[in-house]
């Protein structure tokens, strides 16, 4: 690699982030590498494999023909030897699109490989990106732990997706967490019981806005009269039909039992699709319950709704109950259809959720739930003198054959005040002194961090020792 | 996540990547997921913590006040709803760049958090991108996974750096390797002698056409004289000093002890870079031969230069000697220096290397050195009905909790005929299978799809043939 040559005079240049990207130092990256170990466990014990594909794809396979769309991305291009002029009006390719989630990536991989054996299994771990502003934890990069079941259309599938959420914040440690789901047909379902199903999109999201402007206000929004001719999202809707809405909204519980009971009395002897999420709730529900899924864990909730054009059937989100307002940290759905962008009419299901990694980071650091370590050396070895750097240097590899992390004391000042000072900067919590007295001994000293006491050991000695105080 | 509203009359989107990027399918990503996960408990063994940087840096911080440079990169810029006219001459924000390699953003890094303890030693596994001509086996976006020590100008940093080639090349299985080094003091020593010091890269330019233009072609351009008299590249080098170099190169020897032997005679009375350089490589080869690490794993090799103007000490490459052509899938050197950028003068010392990971992946693939399995899935349980699934979702969860990775069959076809051909599709050895007979006897079907036979178990007797013959 070959640096590029820099103009003459000109100062230094500031080690900064871009707004919205950040670094993980070692402390953060090592928590966010414990999580994902987990999290990654679990999925291959259910069966599921791993899958990369590009951070950049081309811009019609993640944004279809559209060039109106409502979010953010970053479009790139390829340039060398830049001159400003290149970058301000500089022919730029259009096609270098970065992605900003998993799932489209996966539709385009199953159109493209139509040979992968269904349902296919698959996890993957990636940044994506997007060029929205920065907000106190919103990043325009982010991690997310996908987990995706392609080609089933079981309820079977919805049931393990449940299943691997709850097995992965089990894993995760001392968490207190609820699993909420929802069913986007039972939410057709009302628009159908209230003539609206045309314009489901529009009563979806008003629903959604219930924590900022109340049931009053859900109302009103319902009830509203077209502006002019060509206001054709307003809903008009009868003061009856308003009321059922609300009434809908009301249903809540703290077993699926209860919300079930009442969505079957709200549905009553209407047939539809109303029934139909309700079976699915209700399916959903009599699993978990017969797999021994705590309660506690889960609900079925009829708030969660999420990106409503997106997911076709059972949509879930994971709360941390002792820290709800950081919201959703393992979401997902049924998506059935993805791949229809790339093969019109294949309508191939999909069901899976995702981990935002990040935020489950802050969650968990939030709640002292990690520590805050960033080494993992279980020893460090001293250099007496360069004349004693065999010793050290022999210590050292037979140290590391008994399975212990370790680490050769590499600066150049070698006082016990700055070996011992590299030591407790990096919580270390042993230290190996050779010196000409153990050479002549052959013994070496071990010294406890923590407890401060230091005594010759034989290097077997020095082994047993380690393994007791480590757990190793 | 909304989709984007799709122009109307538009047909199917192709499935394609980009050109120069590619997808890594199961049987590949796991692979790779393999590669890494021994690397980084290598890395770990020697103290090395993980650390994560954006995808995307300042422009100026990867490539200084640069307009002209000679590889070529990707920039982006952030772009909302967008319309033909906004990509073609478009006001992009010149900022974005994507990262080439994670040596510089390391650079940044200790830059920008002076309290880090040092020597810093990091490793980060990451994709880089590059806009260069897309190859065959060469990709515009790649993985690497880089250790360095940051702060340390000891020559045990540089050792160590070997030491952990050689263990992380050992720990991947039976591969033959050949890890070669040199280093830039040598190379000085060289210039220096034959008093061309000012114009090292040069020679060294020169030097590396030797494959291609042979030990005369080589001559024949340091003996080059100027074109004219704004020609300061020709070095118009006398008979006597050509012939000093041309002797340097034909240096060489199986042993290390060889190839010192006859530096020491190159370099003989004169004092300079070349006895530092010789010094250098005669404390690297002692330590190596103390460490009992083989002689077949490593030899000192003047051939071995790599980009020249960013190393400034021992340079390092890997060799797969039973499939050479592939090039160095490990290299690194001795980088003194690269925080002068954000911090002139600084000159911190820096040394490392990285696998190429994905031409190691192709590596061991041409090599047969590794599985091309693309499923972890130990048993199918199969769905004998809906009625019965609820026996099967309890035999899934057990099996789990033994330890075995495990799918429940979640295709609606629920003929025997289809739920094997998916196991055998996926090479799935082991099938469980549980219908009304088995659930009357309280026992299960275990079929091993390789033997194909079957025979009626207990759970327990089913585990325990599970882990006897899966060696769990």
């Amino acid at each position: 690699m070959t640096t590029p040559k820099q103009s003459a005079g000109t100062g230094a240049i500031k080690p900064e982030l871009l707004g919205g990207f950040r670094d993980l130092l070692p402390a953060e990256a090592l928590m966010t590498q414990k999580v994902v170990d987990i999290a990654r466990r679990v999925y291959e014990s259910f069966g599921f494999v791993p899958l990369e594909t590009p951070a950049m794809e081309n811009r019609r396979v993640l944004l279809g023909d559209a060039t109106n769309f409502n979010k953010s991305i970053f479009l790139s291009r390829i340039v060398r030897g830049i001159e400003d002029k290149d970058i301000e009006g500089g022919n730029w390719d259009q096609d270098y699109a970065l992605r900003f989630d998993l799932t489209v990536p996966l539709a385009r991989v199953i159109s493209a490989y139509p040979d992968l054996p269904k349902p296919f299994k698959r996890y993957q771990i990636g940044k994506v990106w997007r060029g929205e502003r920065p907000q106190a934890g919103r990043y325009r990069e982010f991690s997310q732990f996908d987990f995706d079941i392609i080609g089933s259309n079981s309820i079977l599938a919805d049931i393990e997706v449940i299943q691997i959420m709850y097995e992965t914040m089990k894993a995760l440690g001392t968490l207190n967490f609820l699993i909420r789901f929802n069913t986007r047909k039972i939410l057709n379902g009302l628009a159908e019981v209230v003539g609206c199903l045309d314009k489901s999109n529009e009563v979806f999201r008003i629903i959604d806005k219930l924590d900022k402007i109340g049931l009053a206000g859900v109302k009103s929004e319902l009830q509203r009269q077209p502006d002019n001719e060509l206001d054709d999202s307003a809903l008009a809707m009868s003061d009856e039909k308003a009321d059922k809405v609300i009434k809908f909204l009301q249903i809540k519980g703290e077993t699926s039992q209860m919300v079930l009971s009442q969505l079957k009395e709200f549905f009553g002897e209407s047939t539809g699709l109303g029934q139909v999420g309700l079976k699915e709730l209700e399916e959903i529900s009599q699993a978990l319950i017969y797999l021994k899924i705590p309660q506690e864990n889960w609900r079925v909730d009829l708030s969660v709704a999420r990106g409503l054009d997106y997911y076709t059937g059972p949509v879930f989100e994971t709360t941390l109950t002792d820290i709800p307002e950081i919201g959703s940290v393992f979401s997902g759905g049924r998506f059935d259809g993805l791949t229809n962008r790339f093969m019109p009419g294949s309508n191939i299901a999909g069901v899976g959720a995702s981990i935002g990694v990040d935020r489950l980071i802050v969650a968990l650091q939030k709640l002292n739930l990690f520590d805050q370590t960033d080494s993992i050396t279980d020893v460090l070895v001293t250099v007496f003198s360069p004349e004693l750097q065999n010793q050290s240097l022999d210590m050292v590899q037979e140290l590391r054959r008994q399975g212990f992390n370790v680490e050769l004391y590499l600066g150049e000042d070698y006082t016990f005040r700055a070996q011992f000072s590299y030591a407790a900067k990096k919580s270390i919590p042993f230290v190996v002194i050779i010196g000409p007295e153990e050479v002549k001994n052959g013994k070496v000293q071990l010294k406890d961090m923590k407890a401060r006491k230091q005594e010759p050991l034989t290097k077997e000695e020095c082994f047993a020792n380690l393994k007791s105080s480590l757990g190793k």
